[in-house]
């Protein structure tokens, strides 16, 4: 028997709406790629985003048809998130950072038929174009007066002209909330590009669970400012759960610097940020070389890739900012765990406290987490046992669009990839990517382990640590290093720094000096590149 | 085309695997009936939850049947929650303040199957078995040795005796999320009781939406009290966002006076707590007439009936308790809105303040809302119009169960029976039952807003304000007032105490005084008893 409750499927369009009729004059603040700040309401993000559907409606695209954006975090592409959803096409968000044959080989597996673009990147689709024979439409996001006349792009129109002409009184339609609604791509160190293919289901279900007071906490008393890019798994769901919740949304558009991110948090009154280590890197280095302080933000999300202790202390303990370290990934929509205290931690140490809060934290609900050995079998949470990490729940992917890379399913579970603890209170610790873990002697090194205490070495601005064959051990550690600017450190002062800190077998047997490690296109170093590179490297003894 | 996410049906026995998994040490506290303080942990919450889906399937009980509750806020009754809709049955909770004969048209309406009761309604029990007929099964929530030898009820057995026999590993079932999981009853002026019945799908939204920040805030650091009973609309679905959260949970019981709800919350640590102004009524006289105050606790969501002003401004200005002003009913699983000030209005004067935190609040996403005119036509957000206030969405009801009461939707809205004004800023404010506005030459007065006047008068304790004929106006107002113990007021003070808080034509006609005021099962005033009782009364003039 079922039960009789109102059959309403969950729709991305019902985020704005509510945003729009209950919050009309919530403010969405944008630093614009022309340099200004723009401002206005969720009132008046609601009628653009129904100007785009009805534009798209007007370009005669289909139902699950592909629209895809290139932008930074700003309004227009706030809208065309809506506008491209809401009336069931499919944002499919692409990656500036993505080298241009990996954009051209994204664009033709998504068939986009559409593709929006912040001026910014006029270079990077003047390269591409005539590669993407399935987009027909090239939508500049700027005025009619911005737009290139010169750009030899067939039919390029500004978006503004674009959506200019539509009405702003839109019908949303109905559909399954299953349908496809986000497309995102992942790039994996080996294979193809893989689509994670979100639905307005999942994506919902995420945006209440990411609100939550032990996720991100949103409210519309909160004002958040996503550094964390929408080109990149959605800014990990914020804009959805600030329509959702009301909250204030701050854009940065493409200046990430520190002093850029560091003033619009102070003008914007900014309580709640989100973004990557290697940004966050980036302001606390601003800060602290100015003396600044952060009269308004309390609290900050950061993820992406596992963040240093030193770093959520240096917030704590200089800026009572509290860190929430959070883990996720492309394909789990991407929020999968928050580090928040419960009740009983609350009376603990900030030491011990701090020991807690460098681990990634609880999973949501909805998440469902596991850790398996080597047999398959699973591990105990016992903050102990390492083990693949497997996750499962309604946002988490089920398979790649388009067939792409098989069933990654393991009786159901989604394999991470990561490895991992799992204390008894739920509280997750990535060791490692699997990939990336050193196995020296039979034992495991945790690669991410020795790069955290490197990077509290005062002259270290970055360090990667990978696995280097060795005839007696099988692997051992190599640890290579960007300096601080003007900052000096010797390859014996910075192995005997280790003491105490990691068991004496872990020490790393060498350290190389390097001008730049590989990022990639999400801002992770690409260690894979670093192994290429020191194939070669003799290590000592 | 769809998304490629898992599909994972929305199910209330992953909430109690989650919290058993997640919080396993979170802490449960009981009030028991037996008197005593029971403590244990959602852990053993779930493995005893398993025992009673696996007691029930060894009853032999089908999908979908019924299994009903009497009962307390506690332990046990927590385990039946999730064992009976977990394993696919469906949750009936009776309201032990029915009258007998309500009490037996309900259970054999909805066909109970079983009904797990407290010790405390042994004789309710005793006097209406005999009359239902589908009932096969008697239980007790107690020990073998609490059991009644001579209680005549045949078959009665003790919950412990019943469940200590399961094996705790049950695997609960997977099944469409819109499947039947709870019945609750609500009792009309007019008509047969109707009864809502919500889906696995409509709960776990519902739980969501209330743990928001915006709503109760609930996280796995709260500890919070639901005076708000289990027998009433899932205490508010307090239960159900606990074990999604693993915020500690502290039952009442049937200790609902002012001292004990005051000790439990002081003993138990509670930082928020949930009631009806009745119940909160008699713990603000306690605290005050022993000079007391709130330790721990610093919220508390009122809702139920409209809350008085003059409490939510006691409570904040002599305790430092913000009081969360909230509006929902049985149809609405039951939560509509919640009153949380936004950004903008942080700025505000303490006064200016208090008239926003005295409206019913913002509705939560996932609930629509419309006032309408007498013609059916949208009426403005403006504050000032006042309509008939009509909601959708998708854990509202559709129909009632069985078909009572025919369709009751309007255009695919349901008609709440409230008349409300909704502010430009989107919070509602219910002006009364659309039954008891009072229609005076042409103008409607609230009796909310001139009953709110009444009891804000240091000699009142309770006051109804009903509607009589008038020969010259339709109707005029008599206020109906039970003074506090020991206090005086005379009929003319108390008229003239309305100079200047209301316009003086909304000024009641006479006022009567009463030992008490009938009281409806879910602690509603029951007007339409006092408008039969006084409809002989003589307004004067």
């Amino acid at each position: 028997m079922l039960g009789l409750m109102q059959d309403q499927p969950l729709a991305i369009s019902s985020l704005i709406e509510f945003a729009a009729r209950h919050h009309h004059d919530g403010q969405i603040v944008s630093r614009r790629v022309e340099g200004d700040i723009h401002r206005y309401t969720y009132r008046e993000a609601a009628a653009r985003s129904r100007q785009v559907a009805a534009a798209l409606d007007r370009l005669g695209l289909a139902f699950s048809e592909r629209v895809a954006t290139l932008a930074w975090n700003g309004y227009r592409h706030f809208e065309l998130y809506f506008g491209i959803a809401g009336s069931g096409r499919v944002v499919h968000t692409l990656n500036p950072r993505l080298a241009p044959e990996q954009l051209v080989w994204i664009a033709n597996h998504a068939e986009d038929r559409v593709i929006a673009f912040d001026l910014s990147f006029l270079l990077l689709i003047k390269a591409v174009w005539r590669q993407c024979p399935t987009v027909k439409h090239w939508i500049a996001l700027c005025e009619p007066g911005a737009l290139p006349s010169d750009s030899g792009i067939d039919g390029l129109q500004s978006y503004e002209a674009w959506i200019a002409g539509q009405s702003d009184t839109y019908a949303w339609p109905v559909f399954d909330e299953k349908s496809a609604a986000i497309l995102c791509y992942t790039s994996g160190t080996t294979g193809n590009p893989k689509g994670a293919l979100y639905s307005h289901r999942s994506t919902l279900l995420h945006a209440w669970a990411v609100a939550l007071p032990d996720a991100i906490s949103l409210s519309a008393r909160d004002s958040i400012l996503p550094v964390v890019p929408m080109f990149h798994v959605n800014a990990w769901g914020i804009p959805f759960a600030a329509a959702m919740t009301g909250a204030r949304l701050v854009f940065p558009g493409a200046a990430l610097d520190g002093k850029s991110v560091y003033e619009l948090l102070e003008s914007e009154r900014v309580t709640m940020a989100a973004g990557v280590p290697t940004v966050w890197l980036m302001l606390l280095n601003h800060v602290k070389q100015n003396g600044l302080k952060f009269t308004h933000m309390r609290r900050t999300l950061i993820g992406g890739s596992a963040c240093p202790p030193a770093m959520i202390k240096s917030f704590r303990d200089d800026y009572d900012v509290t860190v929430l370290h959070g883990w996720g990934m492309t394909e789990m929509s991407p929020v999968g765990t928050v580090c928040n205290l419960k009740l009983a931690q609350l009376a603990l140490e900030p030491d011990a406290q701090l020991a807690i809060l460098a681990k990634q934290g609880r999973a949501l609900f909805g998440v469902e987490m596991r850790i398996v050995g080597p047999d398959g079998r699973e591990l105990p949470w016992d903050g102990q046992a390492s083990g693949d990490l497997h996750v499962r729940g309604p946002w988490i992917v089920s398979g790649y669009f388009r067939g792409e890379g098989g069933d990654p399913l393991v009786d159901g579970w989604f394999p991470t990839g990561d490895v991992a603890s799992i204390d008894a209170d739920g509280f997750l610790q990535i060791t490692d990517r699997s990939k990336d873990v050193i196995k020296s002697g039979g034992e495991w090194i945790s690669s991410i382990d020795i790069e955290n205490v490197a990077v509290a070495h005062p002259a270290v601005a970055m360090a990667a640590c990978i696995a280097l064959p060795h005839p007696k051990w099988g692997e051992r550690p190599l640890l290579v290093v960007v300096k601080k600017p003007g900052a000096e450190v010797s390859r014996d002062d910075l192995l005997h720094f280790y003491t105490g800190k990691v068991a004496q077998w872990q020490v790393p047997d060498d350290v190389v000096f390097v001008e730049t490690i590989p990022l990639g296109a999400t801002g992770k170093m690409q260690k894979n590149k670093l192994r290429e590179q020191f194939k070669g490297h003799r290590l000592p003894g």
